[in-house]
């Protein structure tokens, strides 16, 4: 079957979310027996609580997918991205900002119901973000929300395993990918978090194995994704159920496995490391950024470690600097 | 007279805003014919015009004594701050950032009436700001929000100069020194911005002469006040009408004048420039931190510079290293 040329690279879909990062010591999190390096949902009672406990903030928008979706487009990449927000202030400062990246985004915001998405990010002295996400209106995003045209028109649509924690969300992420496949597009996953894939396992082995063509993922998350404590054995596994794997070490860089047996060892980009936040985001953004354009496995990673690099270096999980200067 | 001791060190009375941080180049500030390094007021509708067409944003409080208030706290110092948010999410922002720094705030919100202030800064690549404020709730700070029993419990009362600009406000400013006189305390006042100075030089020169002990200008705005373009006239016109003068002046330092014709150079502390917002704030902060403990003024000087180079490293007014440990 012959498809009609793609005028997206990159269509993400995922919670749209603005987060509140503010630096807290080892003790906070202690006292509150908040895993360090993770992600927990919390309703809003908890956000209420915890954001009158927590430091002085700072607002960025983010979410996973979002987050990739405005690296990517800094990069010249052809984006767009699919999310839900509310019509409130926290919203607004999502849309303008999804939108000034230049990411194109056509969700219509929530009518009435749950407040825009917040994630209480602490970082800690050591840089690490321990994550706190309050999902509101990103539980109404379902299968209305998917624009057909726009999945249809992407060279690749690219999921968060966030997504998998909300029902609504969860179907309409594989009806999104059934989509994209049935129209000769590639899929794209990250797992997003180990505690994730742990509570859905085996929906996840089913999407990497069924759905996926690019994999992401962090050797917590591959681990946890197949059970094993080898990340040999977990790279050699997800090698032979996709057809591109992208597995992050943190400052050991990234392993990426092609068909046939390809392996490339890709070092990190050198940065003083401030804040993680979306460091995995930026990497998929500049890993995908670069096969947009067809350049070879080890350029996509390479164009991966120097957007992480950007993002880990200051406050906040979108870019601050001329990305396209960097990886030029 | 005799005067109870002091238990707040520094009380702070300003604007009360929430900064919208996006870079820009040079040429968007020319097509829109925005003055580099000013600060110029808009209304709520170019306010929404100018966020439409500006770059991806982080939120972080602002407003210029309310940074000062919120530095001087993370160096230890016993702060208050008088300011007028509304009652919505972006005063909720600032509400929670200032008391989460430590910064006692009593001030009511505006109970209904305009928004929040806010400000569009434009960074550009020369780490130049530029600010856009729109001062909605801030208009309605008037003598009423003052709180004299903080005034008077206040070793100095600081006051920034864009309250010369809401006509309410710059009613409460000489009510507040004098409240703070009666009471055998100090005030203290920032220039805040040479256009400023211009807009109401006379009430400026009037208010150095009669009400204030402690003065803070940077060079630009020094040679506005006493319209001169020679900076030692105008550091000896200050001196001889305060106690105290610190005047900035960038990566050269500041000159702290003191009685008798004491003068003293102080370095500034090597920074990697990212943004310039809030290095006078910061400034002013560490200054007083460390006069509230009577330390020497080339001391004084010295925390100022420490705490100015901590805040244009990086996106943002507010700190985001432990400023006690950068002074010891």
């Amino acid at each position: 079957m012959n498809h009609p040329a793609h005028t997206l690279d990159i269509l993400g879909i995922g919670n749209a979310i603005v987060d509140v990062i503010a630096r807290a010591d080892d003790a906070f999190l202690d006292a509150r027996a908040l895993p360090k390096g993770g992600m927990r949902l919390i309703d809003a009672a908890e956000a209420e609580r915890l954001y009158a406990e927590m430091g002085p903030g700072l607002e960025s928008s983010g979410g996973s997918a979002a987050n990739t979706c405005a690296v990517a487009a800094a990069l010249g990449a052809r984006v767009g991205f699919l999310g839900k927000v509310a019509g409130d202030t926290l919203g607004e400062v999502f849309r303008h900002d999804i939108r000034a990246a230049g990411v194109h985004f056509p969700t219509p915001p929530l009518e009435a119901g749950a407040p825009t998405a917040r994630c209480l990010i602490l970082v800690t002295p050591d840089a690490q973000r321990t994550m706190n996400t309050f999902l509101g209106a990103c539980v109404s995003l379902g299968e209305a929300d998917l624009s057909a045209d726009d999945i249809r028109r992407a060279r690749v649509t690219y999921l968060e395993g966030y997504l998998f924690d909300p029902p609504e969300a969860q179907a309409a992420f594989r009806a999104a990918a059934r989509l994209a496949r049935d129209a000769g597009r590639r899929v794209a996953i990250t797992l997003s978090d180990p505690f994730c894939v742990g509570r859905h396992r085996d929906a996840f082995r089913r999407f990497v194995r069924e759905d996926a063509d690019i994999l992401f993922a962090n050797e917590a998350e591959v681990l946890a994704l197949y059970e094993t404590d080898s990340f040999e054995e977990a790279a050699a596994r997800a090698a032979a159920e996709v057809e591109v794997a992208a597995l992050t070490r943190s400052e050991h860089g990234s392993v990426v496995l092609g068909r046939g047996g390809l392996r490339h060892e890709v070092p990190a980009a050198p940065a003083r490391v401030v804040d993680t936040t979306g460091a995995g985001d930026a990497y998929a953004a500049g890993f995908l950024a670069a096969w947009a354009r067809d350049l070879p496995l080890p350029e996509c990673g390479r164009w991966g470690s120097i957007a992480a690099a950007e993002v880990i270096s200051h406050v906040g999980a979108r870019p601050q600097s001329d990305l396209k200067a960097l990886v030029a």
